[in-house]
């Protein structure tokens, strides 16, 4: 399947095996009408003859030598799949179409990935119900914080349906999301009449096209649509002229979109309206909707994130970090039981490094999902490479202390301490119509990486890697091995060179790509480091915002203390002095200077692992990514610089090693 | 004359007299067809009768009890006249019929500032032969660095022409401007077919009003042109098939427009096309293109704003400062004598403080324009008051000591040091189409004030103030003498509250507006402050970049030594400890902490002095100016506060007042 216009990203179907064989297709206990069985079959076909040039047929042959079964399976979760290849052919069981689907795909991945047909043997049930990539796209085409592009999906405040948005649900599908938000949180213009005539036949279509690869549409919705849309002079949600005006048109929505998934929604922040105009709370706003919505088996997914964004730089008590906490634990099981609350994965906004949101683990009677960024808006823009499937493995992983058995974010996020049904895993997505999708063609390995770790959280970083890659490149061992080095090193690196010990934010106001140490520093935004000549951090302890205490007891403590705070988020939690003695030995000061160097220099080393891959990657991805490089290394030496000289300047104290420091 | 979309500024002729009385016009030595000679007369009978309730009769009337003389009088130089109020009547005498128009404008003023008919005596000469205005005009109605609403020349890719263009034009002529750029400087896109069929009508339109109050309309030209219209490969000004191109370029423009002044050309600067993509100087640039209009009486200004925009911070050899100078003084006498080189004031870029340029008389053989900035790109966004007339005296009073008897840069400019008739000044204009012009109602005060001291240098700052009031609002002596002290005192405050003693810059990026005092310290600009945790400032002398040397002997002295150097600029050439005692026997960053809370204290105070005049400003002006004031008062905090707490942070040093900082 190759187009001029885009690549095929991870199921480019490389030739790994020479079969010539023919496979019988026999399927039993599902419809082979069914419109995800008939995609699973299709991709089964696909897959078998471009990767090892086997037929599938789906009236017996003769000249079948092997067959392919699909067949339901009571014993099997939902969504899903026990695969297995024998000398006889492979079979997938499933409860559902979507099971068949996704081990349809885990059939592919695993030849594509090396492994002998004959040995194929993988049983898998996603680790979350919600799988969830939400798209920042605008209706003129534009992306917020997106950096590969334009909006498939939209330009010129009109839809955009083509060959590429079939290409884009089969990828979703193969790392088996299940839904998806194509319009920005920040819902403006056009974009509010995603929910009228002027775009429902467009929106069916694009649907319906999802609906083949078992994937719901969601949208972002207004708040403030009955008044734009209906002519009311509020949005009250405890208005009953509000209340109607949404059960008509959310009727209206079903009636033309049967299988609609429902809405996210952005409201009260950075100016967007909400609840808080009419003094009602966040669960008055997302609970009158998700009445309306849930007998047509809709859910409302709810974002926390909700802080004063008018902050006064000078006032040091108010803390953005405290926010979601201070607003939505009080609220803890006013939800209902279809809303889910949205919630990043740290406090205060996708930085290189942040502590886990208290928020998650910390309500223990609402839905929840977590939701990360694999756009890279702060983590390199996707020049920079940053394989983020570490960091939300971190948070994933982390131990909430909560007292409940499963105690872990994962456990949360997935239901399994609440036993509750809904909730899951988001990403913000780093898709546009670049050839390559993702900008880098290594950001791909962000894309596919979120879709399999969050159908299966106990899945590595690594192995995420290694499939990614034997999927895009197909490489031998030592060239795969240098890739994913390149890949599962470049989080940190990335983090070296820019802002240290999780303090965050000294990037370019507005853009946020590359450095300016005080760019947020007098801002409004509640995003300081509070250098000083003597030290820098935030105090969170609680001689400071008491931000640590909203953790339970024992992270708490641990926070709470700067000799216990893990380092890396050091002055996340405290104001620390130059010359603080970290568990290295060096002061705060020189590991500021050393990691910098250090960051630039391993940096430099991953462009330079690049260079061996020359032979082994296609030319024009070679580079496309090569080009990345040279400008990532140019960002590089910048906040290298910039942050050195930043700290030189103000601490007065020189490098121990006597580098150049400006 | 009154009009619902714009404000009469100046010309608001109020009720200062009561004459009832005709005057019969007596005109001799000029036709009273002259359009400059009609404009007068206009001007005449509509400001007399506004102003005094008098009328203004051409045929001898027999109700007349005084006259209004015209005369033309040979010993009157070229643009100057003399006016005088009998008990006869009023009388004019001039050489020219600007002259005349002036002369009209001036009889107006004296009445409206409240000079007895019978008492007017007053004659004057221009100080500088040419008195310009630059727009910065775009042709989509933007403005570059604009503060006062859209353009009123252009929208939309096409030109504006209404009696909004004709209201303008008599404003100009009011205080003596006799040229004007109509189009940015950054000549791009549609712009650049202003000189073709395109737009020749409404260019001619447009000059043609002009006309009428004798001012010469000039455009901005694309070096680029040859290439963009005429289809050449370059535009190489030494390449023939360029320079045949501009002949008949320039033919068609002078058949089109034959009163045409010429072109203003910025070469070669912030990705502007230039000689230098040629390795040709701008001296060939400017001549190829001079020596073709020169035929048709045309002329060619020439900006010297040449410098390396994509310098590395790390670099503390290359100075932006040095620019201009490094590059056009070893070119002094190479430029034809119909080109004009206009210089800004300061080597920089209208920072609020900066020193003199020292190409300003530094350049001895070449004519030479000062160009100033009445549009507030760094001095408040006519946000922030600042009335900018003292720094244009202290432009035009600086003494180079060139050696020649006149020597300062008013003697310089205006032709008198060398003898020749082609220099004057230029301002960067600070109007749109906002009801007040001028976005601030006081910022008008800079536009006056500008022409009025291009075309007398040798006016106080005060005297024009008061002339402005006077005419603007008709104060009694007491209200006048408040909003005059306000005006007098505002751009010292306004350096107070923003970047101490010269050093610039600590604006935020890209905007201009607000304080962000590293905003430009790691940019590309060559705009660098350097502060560390001992000092601040950058090193100009011949121990550092050098900069100080371009400067006359004595001045280079006075530079070169911090002992010596004024310390209004100490930091702009030297590199100063914080504990650095000044000569108020404060430190250095003692008088940084002082003169931010004095900033903005004062500034409060003079917010304050326009509460003053509530009763005596007409509402709606009065309202415009305080919500000014109020956003000026938010502005001044956080410079106040920001810059204190910079360098409180970096130096460590209290404020031995104990006041608060952040």
């Amino acid at each position: 399947m190759h187009n001029n216009n885009y690549s095929g990203l991870w199921l480019d179907h490389h030739r790994v095996a020479d079969l010539k064989e023919t496979f019988n297709l026999k399927v039993s206990g599902f419809s082979t009408d069914h419109r995800v069985i008939a995609s699973a079959i299709r991709e089964l076909a696909t897959g078998l003859k471009e990767m090892a040039g086997a037929e599938l047929t789906q009236s017996d042959s003769d000249k079948a030598t092997r067959t392919v079964g699909i067949e339901k399976d009571l014993s099997i979760k939902p969504e899903g799949y026990a695969v297995k290849g024998t000398n006889e052919g492979l079979e997938i069981r499933a409860l559902d179409e979507r099971g068949v689907l996704y081990g349809a795909f885990a059939l592919l991945r695993a030849i594509a990935c090396g492994t002998d047909i004959a040995e194929i043997e993988e049983s898998a049930a996603p680790s979350n119900p919600l799988r969830m990539m939400n798209h920042w796209d605008n209706m003129d085409g534009s992306i917020e914080r997106g950096y590969s592009g334009e909006s498939f999906f939209f330009g010129n405040d009109d839809m955009i349906i083509d060959d590429r948005t079939r290409a884009y649900a089969r990828f979703m599908a193969s790392i088996a999301i299940n839904g998806i938000v194509i319009n920005n949180v920040n819902v403006k213009g056009a974009a509010t009449y995603l929910i009228t005539d002027r775009f429902f036949a467009g929106v069916k279509e694009l649907s319906e096209i999802f609906a083949d690869y078992g994937i719901k549409l969601y949208l972002s919705l207004n708040f403030a649509a009955p008044i734009e849309l209906g002519g009311l002079e509020g949005c009250d949600p405890l208005d009953e002229a509000v209340i109607g005006w949404w059960k008509n048109k959310i009727k209206e929505v079903y009636d033309n979109l049967p299988d609609f998934g429902g809405f996210l929604v952005k409201a009260d922040s950075e100016g967007r309206p909400g609840p808080f105009t009419y003094g009602r709370t966040q669960a008055d706003g997302a609970n009158m909707l998700a009445d309306i919505i849930k007998p047509y088996g809709g859910i409302i997914i709810w974002r926390c994130f909700v802080y004063n964004c008018t902050q006064d730089w000078r006032d040091t008590k108010t803390d953005r970090a405290r926010a979601g906490y201070d607003y939505f634990k009080p609220q803890d099981g006013d939800y209902h039981e279809n809303v889910i609350l949205q919630i990043k994965n740290g406090p205060m906004d996708f930085q290189i490094r942040e502590p886990i949101s208290p928020l998650l683990g910390g309500l223990t009677r609402t839905n929840q999902m977590l939701e990360v960024q694999i756009a890279q808006e702060y983590t390199g823009h996707q020049i920079d490479l940053c394989y983020l499937i570490p960091l939300f493995k971190e948070v994933l992983d982390f131990h909430t202390y909560s007292g409940a058995e499963q105690d872990t974010v994962a456990d949360y996020v997935s239901g399994r301490t609440m036993g509750n049904t809904l909730g899951g895993m988001a990403a913000v997505i780093n898709t546009g119509n670049d050839f390559n999708w993702t900008g880098n063609d290594l950001a791909a390995a962000n894309l596919y990486g979120f879709g399999r770790l969050a159908y299966d959280t106990t899945l590595s970083a690594e192995q995420i890697a290694r499939e990614w890659i034997a999927q895009t490149f197909a490489l031998d061992k030592e060239h795969e091995d240098i890739l994913a080095d390149m890949l599962l090193r470049s989080r940190e690196v990335y983090e070296k060179y820019t802002c240290p010990l999780g303090i965050g934010w000294m990037v370019y106001p507005g853009t946020h790509y590359g450095p300016s140490i005080d760019g947020y520093e007098y801002s409004r935004w509640g995003t300081y480091h509070r250098a000083d000549h003597l030290g820098l951090g935030v105090d969170r302890s609680d001689k400071g915002t008491g931000y640590a205490r909203q953790y339970y007891g024992r992270n708490a403590e641990m926070y709470n203390d700067p000799r216990t705070c893990p380092e890396e988020l050091l002055l996340f939690f405290h104001h620390i002095p130059y010359t603080w003695e970290l568990k290295t030995g060096k002061t705060l000061i020189q590991h500021i200077y050393d990691s910098h160097f250090e960051g630039y220099d391993e940096a430099e080393e991953i462009a330079g692992a690049w260079d061996k891959l020359k032979d082994v990657i296609p030319a024009d991805a070679f580079e496309r990514v090569k080009e990345r490089f040279e400008l990532q290394l140019d960002n590089a030496r910048e906040w290298r610089d910039q942050v050195n000289s930043y700290f030189y300047r103000k601490s007065g104290i020189e490098d121990e090693k006597g580098r150049t420091i400006y």
